[in-house]
């Protein structure tokens, strides 16, 4: 079986031209196949408060109205994937922007209304691979943005770190999948403040001790969720970091086993 | 060879939600081979207004400052294409956006300033087709929006009707390319103000003495031009009428020869 790296980036990448640049050029140089998926950033937001529309959060999630969906098709799909796009063509990495309703690759449920009604913000129901496969043989590494479609016609949002596990565990039956994980931090930190205390190794031991000691808490919940769901079910490696993880000499990050 | 089918949209039905999904019906019906290749509208224009960015425009054609380009990207390349893409795949048409950079498909240069700065506008300078054959072959449609790239990481704002002539152009040793450019009208009329009074073939004797005698004029000229140029250029067939040429009974429409 071949490796696949699928590569999640988010705001702290996209948000910065020259951290940006970096990441592009070191990524094109991976070898062997691979997957990017990117996240939206502040520029939605920024966009909407130009547009005067108002962004609604509940719980730090975005509330998705069909204003609020245009803005996120328009900035994600649009402005950050085909520029994405354009810089890998130029450092001779063949591509092609996706969202999950091109090649009818990833498709979603609206999330169902109970207390609160998120709008059109989609559940990953089914990964379809075929494309992907087509394009991976023929050297084309697919770029991910955090749309996805229920195959009614229906764009939908979706939280990228899903798209990024959906897309290796969905793949994991043609692949050796690796997942990778890059924000902000060096890793899963012992202690926040301090970006050296990387947790270098966590199984499912450890992070049932880590969320108990309250060290795994906040928006690393959800990440890790993510992580083991994949680990999970059999994508090989998932590892947590910032963009030192590509870089030589690496940086210290975190690898999740099972 | 087998055929292949390049189908040209304009703003009179991507800006009609009721057309768009009448018009999208009929396209995925199309047995065989098939790109889909679409224009901007009105879109772009009403969100630079939203934006308070100025649209400025020398004969006919929009000036693209880097914002503008924005604009566009976002506009045609995300909510236009995407929400199309979305459209297709509920009817059961498996289909994939592009821009000129995915799939480094169009490389264009950026226009010289002469007079006028077109600012980041491209002019097509080579089409490549290996992604589009792999893709086509296994029955996924391009659906193309009117941005190509430069290869150096720029994205550039090219028209639609060039890049479906193009396209046209540059697959056609590989099929039997026919190009069909469906705008508001039913083909070229002798009368530009009776919809009825459809020329419904045009050669290259004919085009003249059309020209001379004022018939084909003003946005008529590129347009016709394109069509020409494509025929010279080993396309087999080129039409232009209204989206009647898809439906069934098929109403009037022009065909050009060579």
């Amino acid at each position: 079986m071949k490796t696949l790296k699928i590569v999640k980036i988010g705001g702290n990448i996209i948000d910065n031209k020259e951290a940006l640049a970096a990441f592009i050029a070191v990524f094109s140089k991976i070898k062997g196949l691979k997957i990017l998926v990117h996240g939206g950033g502040k520029m939605a937001s920024n966009l909407a408060k130009k547009m005067k529309i108002d962004v609604k959060m509940i719980n730090g999630r975005r509330i998705t109205n069909a204003e609020t969906l245009d803005i996120i098709t328009m900035v994600y799909a649009g402005k950050i994937n085909k520029n994405i796009v354009a810089k890998l063509q130029a450092n001779q990495c063949n591509s092609i922007g996706f969202t999950g309703a091109d090649g009818n690759t990833i498709v979603a449920v609206k999330r169902a209304v109970t207390e609160i009604n998120y709008g059109f913000v989609g559940d990953v129901v089914k990964v379809n691979t075929d494309t992907m496969i087509v394009l991976l043989n023929n050297d084309i590494t697919p770029v991910f943005c955090a749309i996805t479609h229920d195959e009614n016609g229906q764009l939908l949002n979706t939280n990228a770190d899903t798209i990024a596990s959906e897309l290796a565990i969905g793949l994991s039956t043609q692949y050796k999948t690796e997942l990778y994980y890059c924000f902000e931090n060096r890793g899963v930190l012992k202690d926040k403040n301090n970006d050296n205390a990387v947790i270098e190794n966590i199984d499912t031991n450890t992070y049932q001790n880590l969320i108990k000691q309250g060290i795994i808490a906040d928006g690393m919940l959800p990440k890790l969720s993510n992580c083991f769901s994949a680990i999970e079910q059999k994508v090989s490696k998932v590892c947590i970091g910032n963009s030192e993880m590509f870089f030589e000499p690496k940086g210290k990050f975190t690898t999740i086993k099972e």
